[in-house]
């Protein structure tokens, strides 16, 4: 029997129809990369000259912005979907609100090799990549007129990535999205009501069912989520209540660098080469002027940050778009275990 | 510059970057559909044998049930996502909801051509398929355990179809989706306040601004909406206030049935031959039990029904999934300008 379930957060209702039995092989797929050659590639070293100048780095050699011999570099979009300088003008028209695109739009060029993937690069390298996150979100959060700052990662063609070498993109809004914006709208209500964290809450339950958590480490939970929209859709959580990406500690982030590695290692191995997307849901910028009557910026420290990892193994078909409602083939406690299986038997020094 | 604009229906922001500067033919696209060869395919005529049996049909021969002769069939769905028969069984668990996947999947196979579009149909052919929505709205809309029925097409490869014959989707849902419930509240809180229909304003407005109105017909008018999440979406709405397509007179659709016709005749002129899906919008099932405390079954009149066109033509990349937010490369009123002109120049008997 299929079931609908309902999602605790967004209250989104998904229909889990596990009933199709399709196993892991059945999604399994070779995604193809939007493939660049490493000399004409703008993210690749010795190409700084393509990129527009770059607004961030990290370089332990002592060499100078915009040549080689950064590890991690962030430029602006060459091709931005929102510009940075200029007034929001906030207007309305009859029914129709509307203001300037106003915003920034960011790629972080999460290292030198032209071919990589968050699970071939050193924990190292990609705890560089989450400092490199920490770092823009700190100094977009500066400019009062963002009021969300988005960080995403497409990887493959099917999830919408244009160049293959290894990147991520931060994108600064002046509104909240409606996603993020529902979350902490639950979020909120829960809190007022109970004074605890509904993503506490729900990570201490998965803790005590044990039949979603895909993994554990010291800081960080796994958690193949009860309503998941789509096959092997798995949620990265802070185990600690931490609203803030930006404000999360050193050592918590090298060990999501750490799961995240192995977390890809075994869908890999299970899934093949799939196309996916990471979101991170994390809490809208402060506005630090006092008195400025926005419940979204004075008082976020009732979220908890979190990263999704959204695989696109099915293809979504029409009426999604339409209704927001999702149809997920697999069961999330399947995936869950079959994830379990597969970590468990990753060569030692994957795991 | 690029503009934030919000829907003023389901409040959610995308930005409108048209500064991109794509021109229609960067869209144009030939997409795939699934083929199958017309002998094998079990929505061809006398193949009937190879769905479940018929549960309506448009027959003008007097042909019997799964025999050849029909105009339209509809048929439950062989791979149901949600099962017909069995309770409910709402229950909790903890932080989650969940309820059996109790439910009705029927595919509307809208001609025995196995080559067709709604474009190459005649107004005749798809007053029928409209006919066939009615019939089975009003018949599934008697099983008191449905809450929503939603109505949808996909065509090609890229929208999510699997079969090229054309055909379309019936789901019953004993819940209410998340787009039409907020569609629903925000009906429902304009109403509340001014005692007028939301939808009946827009349109107003936009007739009005004549900057947005693709097509005017006697009973219908073709927008291209203000906060348009995608490149050349379309939404068609009957002009006169009505709140349930299952309960819309036979001269509106055929008048639907002719503009339909036109547009998408448009748009191929324009985007050769786009993979689209079209989802129908309307009102949620009555509940007919008095006393029954249920909001959105017993006072739907203020809502307006409405179909969605949405090309796919732009990759969703990642962040759309995890963010609710969408960034169009099309500006609506350049989709509509455009869309108008080729509508004037499409061959007489094409109009």
């Amino acid at each position: 029997m299929p079931e609908l379930r309902k999602d605790p957060i967004v209250q989104r209702w998904v229909i889990i129809a596990a009933e199709r039995g399709q196993r892991p092989s059945d999604f399994r797929m070779e995604s193809p990369v939007a493939d660049v050659n490493p000399r004409s590639c703008p993210l690749c070293p010795n190409n700084e000259e393509r990129t527009p100048p770059e607004v961030f780095s990290i370089r332990l050699d002592g060499s100078r912005p915009n040549t080689p011999g950064w590890l991690v570099r962030v430029v602006p979009n060459k091709f931005p979907a929102l510009q940075l300088s200029g007034e929001l003008n906030r207007r309305g028209m009859g029914l129709f609100d509307l203001m300037n695109g106003i915003g920034a739009h960011e790629v972080v060029i999460e290292t030198p090799e032209h071919t990589a993937d968050w699970d071939s690069m050193t924990t190292e390298q990609l705890y560089r990549v989450f400092q490199a996150y920490q770092a823009r979100l700190n100094a977009l959060g500066e400019d009062t007129r963002f009021r969300y700052l988005l960080v995403f990662r497409n990887y493959g063609v099917q999830a919408g990535a244009s160049l293959s070498h290894p990147h991520s993109q931060i994108i600064a809004l002046p509104i909240v999205p409606q996603l993020p914006k529902e979350k902490l709208t639950a979020a909120r209500q829960y809190y007022l009501e109970k004074e605890r964290c509904l993503f506490c809450d729900l990570i201490f339950q998965e803790q005590e069912l044990q039949k979603r958590v895909v993994m554990e480490s010291e800081h960080i939970i796994v958690l193949s989520p009860f309503a998941a929209r789509f096959p092997y859709e798995l949620h990265f959580f802070p185990k600690a209540h931490n609203h803030d990406f930006a404000r999360t500690e050193g050592k918590v982030l090298v060990d999501l660098a750490e799961v995240m590695r192995r977390i890809l290692k075994a869908i890999k191995q299970l899934l093949g080469q799939p196309a996916y997307n990471f979101v991170l849901q994390t809490s809208p910028n402060p506005i630090p002027r006092p008195g400025r009557p926005d419940y979204w910026g004075t008082l976020p420290y009732d979220y908890h940050w979190h990263l999704e990892f959204l695989p696109r193994l099915t293809r979504v078909a029409g009426f999604e778009w339409g209704t927001g409602f999702y149809i997920n083939p697999v069961s999330p406690e399947a995936a869950a275990e079959i994830l379990r299986e597969t970590l468990s038997q990753l060569p030692n020094e994957a795991r």
